[in-house]
């Protein structure tokens, strides 16, 4: 989603740095460091206005998330929630998501989500999907065995594309759900949406899938 | 689906046996000497009424079908449309098609389709659903590796269920989709429906995959 400029994104997080990550990179293998208590750390990659990961980190106190955006504008609002809500157990990473394999050691965070991801439609972009293999490659090589990867989206393209993906990479389908806003109370009420995700689930299904890596996975990659 | 009882229907197809294999179990191994030519031969299990068997025998005379249906009722219209249409590329089977394994040799048969299963919606009739890990298994023993399961369904539940059983069983996804019937002008004139999908397919999607069975699927089964 391209958002307009603010001006004052850059600085309010210059200003919020015990939020918003200075050089991320020096993190590598000490990226729990940056928080209060020692606990697994799950990351999501393409945050927006965060209102996905502050709503999990505000549910889960008992996880350490990380929350990566490429773009400032929308990134700062992550951090301003975080700010509001005082929150010890949320880091947020402007860089692009395309690149996590550098910011983590093996086995460093525990979970990736990926949520209203790019669709990239054109067979020429395939390449640029966060579910097309290099990808998948990066996060396997970041996650531990059987580490979960978490993926919404309302693009019908996009979730029949990863299915394959994700299925072709060898991993393990855990949940398939697609129709994730018409479901069961308990899978309605467990659900933290994005503001994307509130603004479309009338229009048309939210598919979601939750799938693990495993030692064979990337078998034929 | 349940039909009521035709009397003309097991008369018909005796009557018929040129359509409607009398003692399928006697052919297994010798299928292709039901075929006027020799030619890959490719099976729906549930064939109902014949209209995608049917459908796809006439659309594809260069395949020989077999159609199965374990109700007498709905398989003796199957018969009269073969009958009809003077098909030489199609014969039906009354017998239940989870017994699929003791009809065919490994290898005599080189794709599969299940159209329509029943969902078995209750979790303790899982074991009754077509794409359970049971199925899948004495599907592989009678097809060829690398051999092709298709699977169309307007049930999200039994989709949903038949993705992640399909998956965990160590099948490769050749394709996914979401909406049949909202697709590409190729995709929809290139689908056969059945009589079911026909009344059903502007209440909600149709949902179909495509996934090979290989020498590592079962691994863990």
């Amino acid at each position: 989603m391209r958002v307009r400029k603010k001006k004052w994104a850059v600085p309010y997080m210059e200003e919020h740095s015990e939020y918003a990550v200075n050089e991320p990179e020096n993190y590598r293998g000490k990226w729990s460091s940056r928080f209060k208590k020692s606990a697994p750390i799950h990351v999501e990659i393409g945050s927006g206005k965060g209102q996905f990961i502050v709503g999990m980190a505000k549910k889960h106190p008992e996880i350490n998330y990380i929350g990566i955006d490429i773009q400032d504008s929308v990134l700062a609002m992550a951090v301003k929630k975080a700010v509001d809500e005082g929150l010890d157990n949320l880091q947020l990473v402007l860089t692009d998501g395309a690149d996590v394999d550098t910011l983590f050691d093996k086995g460093e965070i525990q979970k990736l989500y990926l949520n209203f991801s790019d669709p990239w439609p054109k067979s020429r972009h395939e390449k640029r999907r966060l579910t097309y293999k290099t990808f998948l490659n990066s996060y396997q090589n970041i996650l531990p065995n059987n580490a979960e990867l978490e993926f919404k989206t309302d693009n019908r393209g996009l979730f029949e594309y990863s299915l394959v993906s994700l299925n072709n990479f060898g991993m393990d389908f855990e949940l398939v759900n697609l129709d994730l806003h018409h479901s069961s109370e308990e899978v309605i009420a467990d659900n933290v949406p994005t503001e994307y995700e509130e603004k479309f689930k009338e229009k048309g299904p939210i598919y979601k899938i939750v799938a693990r890596f495993n030692e064979t996975s990337r078998k034929e990659n």
